[in-house]
């Protein structure tokens, strides 16, 4: 997995503090979190190809996290595109967009495929052979969902000349990297383990944001590789935090040292800190593994 | 009048080409027109003071004229702003707005207030002591209107010595100002051009938005101060002009020289045009006082 943070800062965009958005690519996919205003003239400065985003998950209504969306969708169009976009986002989304595009009159010629959430519990939201989407409800102002990104399993590794060596007809590999046993010329049945070993280990990312500190979201985060985690303030703001229902950065890490995870990133500064070192500092009272998101940054999973 | 160009490109924002924003700055007022995607961060780039801002007018219903107003909206909102912002736009806008506020249920402490238009003559949208604004109906392929502002009489010039003179009591010298004629203390008529000299000449500044060709305009604009004139398109281009009805920069020059205006601002180019100067060139082949709007370019008329 490589994750590209477009945006990473809170409320409004500045000159250079970008609002909310992000690409995750994975198994062939390039999937984008949030869309705050100005996300398409990120897109293009890292170079990032428009026609490569099939699938865009917003996490709520407020506009640092969706205002460059119709934008986006605006440009796909006079770029010509014709590969079908699915937007995952809540309920009101789609009248947003096309009332906007009514009042325009400029319909896509692509499919504008509206998956509207509106469920309090956490679902599946996407699905193929490589990676499944699922929602992490949050606790937010207005109706939130964090995204977690999980790959399913990869391939079994064929040990090609153990497969030979045990006289198995090649018209068997796809199986066997499946992970199931078959017979071989002979009619003797050859266990997998004998001819494979264990393919990579699927990753998964969870995204989670504007949200209060929620215990409720650790069992479907618990023990992801990596996990973004809003910090919109430090413990010094915790009154303004509660009421806003954000999460300190100390609270980001209360959440990742109790699910577990393997490392957090922080991100949605509110704009009245200059430095963010502070933010790394004040997690890492709690949880060792801290990152800070920057726009531009790229993270491997 | 001080004229500043956020942004002057068409279509899409790139990351050194903003579409469509201005900001006139005349009488006291800070008028936005038009407020393309980013239009908030060129703000700031400028230094132009949001809270000045208290007029805007969006042209039409195409994304690069007005994708950036919800943002800038919502911005004016987080920063507490207090004063009644008015907004002139096309039927429409008022419920873009509204719907993206009611789904965030971010309702705005200031006065938020629509002038929708939808006439198809010249109208007056805004008057005070000062200024007055029209609109200018153009020939787009949704309903679209351009600006025309124009100042009021300045006041006329008092010479001191004069009045004293002609011994007029103070309490007259703001009549004289305005033009009157007055008695002085002695029961004697004094002309007012005795004592007073012409005021600074009024200006008017014409913005022609997304057009074809259309010389029923040209009544509306005659003889204006500067005229900004669309040009997304050169001859090369004539058929795809008149297809999407927009203008040449010949065409523009042409509107130019029959309402015999002081100067030609060119500007919302296609992004197929790597070099400006040939849209320079074409247009004084008819009309010869022309100049290239660039993003944060100023202009003194």
């Amino acid at each position: 997995m490589k994750l590209t943070i477009l945006g990473c800062y809170s409320a409004t965009p500045r000159i250079i503090a970008h609002t909310t958005s992000q690409v995750l690519e994975t198994r062939g996919h390039h999937f984008l979190i949030d869309c705050g205003e100005g996300t398409q003239i990120e897109l293009r400065r890292h170079k990032l190809k428009f026609n490569q985003i099939k699938h865009i998950f917003i996490s709520h209504l407020h506009g640092d996290h969706y205002f460059g969306l119709i934008g986006l969708i605006s440009t796909f169009r006079l770029l010509k595109r014709e590969v079908d976009l699915n937007i995952y986002g809540p309920k009101g989304l789609k009248e947003i967009i096309t009332l906007q595009l009514k009042l325009s009159n400029s319909w896509t010629n692509f499919n504008l495929i509206f998956h509207e959430l509106d469920a309090k519990d956490s679902q599946c939201i996407f699905e193929d052979d490589k990676v499944e989407v699922h929602t992490i409800p949050l606790d937010h102002k207005v109706y939130t969902n964090g995204f977690l990104f999980k790959e399913k399993l990869f391939d079994r590794k064929l040990l090609i000349d153990n497969a030979e060596a045990k006289n198995i007809d090649v018209a068997y590999y796809r199986k066997l990297k499946q992970g199931a046993d078959v017979y071989n010329k002979d009619g003797v049945l050859i266990k997998n383990t004998e001819v494979t070993t264990d393919g990579r280990i699927p990753k998964r990312y969870a995204f989670c944001s504007d949200t209060a500190y929620s215990e409720a979201i650790i069992p479907i985060i618990q023990g992801v590789d990596v996990m973004y985690h809003e910090s919109t303030f430090l413990e010094d703001q915790a009154a303004l935090c509660a009421k806003t229902k954000h999460s300190t950065a100390k609270q980001a890490a209360a959440i990742a040292n109790k699910a577990r995870v393997g490392r957090l990133i922080l991100g949605h500064y509110s704009s009245r800190y200059k430095d963010l070192e502070p933010f790394k500092n004040e997690a890492m009272t709690v949880f060792k593994q801290v990152a800070l998101a920057k726009d531009g940054k790229i993270f491997h999973i």
